[in-house]
């Protein structure tokens, strides 16, 4: 029985460790290392702003061979000028060293507060611990290393056949607050041992992650550290992935199912999350107006905090997707809670309020949205707003 | 010495009762009463869902003569079907019918919770009752009635000189929770004695609301009921005002500055808010940049909830500046809170921090934001994210 997460798919190695970067003795650094060379995918940030360390990934990321990730939580080494530039790069250039590889062969991720120098020395302490202790048991280490504000780490792995070959994708993630579409503070490692053509690697993640890490909201805030990297290193010997065959549908599919695993984890730990929320667009008239509501409906606070009441105020529901710039026909608009019809056709229905307060009295919540207005259908996730939202934002920097 | 508020103009008469559509005995309808024929202007949420009474008013806004405006609080009537436009056109009715006047010359608001239809026989009740007390000090209660969430009442006056006459403008809001440009769960009445043409009314009337209306945020959320109305009744005797002269521009001024007054209470009385945040975006590439800036800071969660831990987190407000989609030059980007610039450059910058949370501790904080990047600048009023915001939204409707 191997590890679940990014050591599952055979060649993998990590660890996670604390070298004082935070406060408070909780681990901080964490090296996912691969034992044959690998190629990576990213999606990066689509902030105007950009974390030094992302920069440094995503400058690197088509590099030939890949062998290590290497990332810090606690201080997102962002906004700080070419100080910032320069110890991304120290930060590649410790790691390439105590691995024994080329600079040009690390990947970095910071997360954390931004507009704070990185201690470059407890960096390179932590550096060279980590890469000491690299092992196929240190998943749970570095998905622990990674996090911020989130309770639990995460983590998923799931294998299955290629040409007669196992195939394994593993992944960690991280994610809290500021989780919104187009990659808010959230890191997510995906490792496969598949053998695959690069840009069919590249094309599988981006599909994947708009499927998932795309359609999660925690606060609707963006971030400007955040990234999705995959890294493949063949190990699985099967025979390379070169087109858009079955074997490459199967390959989408599993890493979709392993996106969607990490993104609904990240959703249920979000910052104060006391729910997770399944939002569902049916029969809307374009895919665009589908996501503008999911959208809109997803990122409401009054929404999100008659969530966290277990209140049944469709009409904050009906009043998001009035805002939200999507074409719809007010006079068609279903609303679903759970199975609970509460709004048809625009109007109010008479519904058991003690059913409805019964249906979002439980963890994971379904709404439907259903537009009877065309053919196109889209799927989002959030969580509601509590206190705790406000009480760990009010005070994180202290 | 004379009242406040909407009866401060020459000609106006209001009052505000209890009539049972709140569960509380709290005072939810009002009526403002023109003593003579007034022509009305309007501006409506841009919501593509309408509340019926909202509909009613926008539809008869342009009557030629316009005697009185009633208010119903605690039920939006919206969302009902063509019961709701019934239940709109019942409540011209009854209002006209109680103050003998036409029903073409009533206008409507209601503002509450959506999709429940209204209790019309307490609202002829209190219709009946409302009319026949109204008097020039019933500003107040007016002021009160139309209040949900709101824990003060909004009034406020000016009286500025026109050829020779003295002209009053007169005002009350409601705001609270769903505050956002573009009108949000607000509702602002305002009176005044001037003689102007019906054009340049309207046009003075978008030309203020855009400098204060539509620049401010609570949540982010926007409503459907939300309108400002202003009535307009000669009464003052000046020479009308047809033409955009001096005369006009005087007028606009104290308009502008009543409007902003107004917003700035709503700002301040905002659900749960503890501070008002004045943001100033100077020196951008252009005005819808400035906007866009303004309106991804002013609606952050993250930057909400900072400010009401007093948390000199600048990079959040970076951040915000940063997924706005606004054009900005990321390297030259300054951020000062109150005096103290805490990001240069993009960078950030050893402060005070004990002078930055001595800043931050006041009730009022001023934000400015200067790109260094062209010559347009904005200003946006928001409120801070706290525990009690969570409070009031998780159980409305209970």
């Amino acid at each position: 029985m191997k590890t679940t997460g990014i050591c599952a798919p055979i060649g993998y190695l990590a660890s996670g460790i604390a070298c004082g970067i935070k406060s408070n003795d909780q681990k901080d650094l964490s090296i996912v290392y691969s034992t044959a060379p690998a190629i990576a995918a990213g999606v990066f940030t689509k902030n105007v702003i950009k974390g030094h360390s992302l920069l440094y990934t995503k400058n690197n990321i088509e590099n030939k061979s890949i062998r290590a990730i290497v990332i810090n939580s606690g201080n997102a080494n962002a906004c700080l000028g070419q100080k910032g530039d320069n110890d991304a790069l120290k930060m590649a250039e410790l790691t390439a060293f105590y691995l024994s590889v080329d600079k040009e062969e690390i990947l970095l991720g910071s997360t954390g507060v931004i507009g704070h120098i990185l201690k470059m020395g407890n960096i390179e302490e932590g550096i060279k611990k980590a890469s000491k202790i690299l092992n196929i048991e240190g998943g749970l280490d570095a998905a622990s290393a990674i996090m911020t504000t989130d309770l639990v780490p995460k983590q998923s792995s799931v294998s299955f056949d290629i040409g007669g070959k196992n195939v394994t994708i593993g992944a960690m993630a991280k994610g809290s607050g500021m989780i919104h579409p187009d990659m808010a503070t959230m890191i997510a490692i995906i490792t496969t041992d598949i053998n695959i053509k690069r840009e069919l690697l590249n094309l599988a993640l981006i599909e994947s992650v708009n499927k998932s890490f795309n359609r999660i909201s925690v606060d609707g805030d963006t971030s400007v550290c955040d990234m999705v990297i995959i890294l493949s290193n063949k190990m699985a010997k099967n025979t390379i992935i070169n087109k858009k065959d079955e074997n490459y549908n199967t390959f989408l599919s599993h890493l979709t199912k392993i996106c969607i695993e990490q993104s609904k984890m990240i959703v249920k730990d979000g910052e104060g999350a006391t729910k997770m929320i399944e939002l569902i667009v049916n029969n809307a008239q374009d895919a665009d107006s589908a996501h503008k509501i999911l959208n809109a409906v997803s990122t409401s606070p009054l929404f999100k905090t008659a969530m966290f009441g277990e209140d049944a105020n469709w009409g904050r529901i009906l009043t998001a997707i009035g805002y939200s710039n999507g074409s719809f026909n007010p006079d068609k608009v279903d609303i679903f809670i759970g199975d609970l019809c509460v709004c048809k056709n625009g109007k109010g229905q008479n519904f058991d309020e003690k059913k409805a307060k019964n249906i979002l009295s439980k963890e994971e919540i379904l709404i439907v949205i259903d537009l009877k207005d065309g053919l196109f259908k889209d799927k989002m996730w959030t969580c509601d707003f509590s206190y705790d939202y406000v009480k760990i934002n009010g005070s994180y920097r202290t």
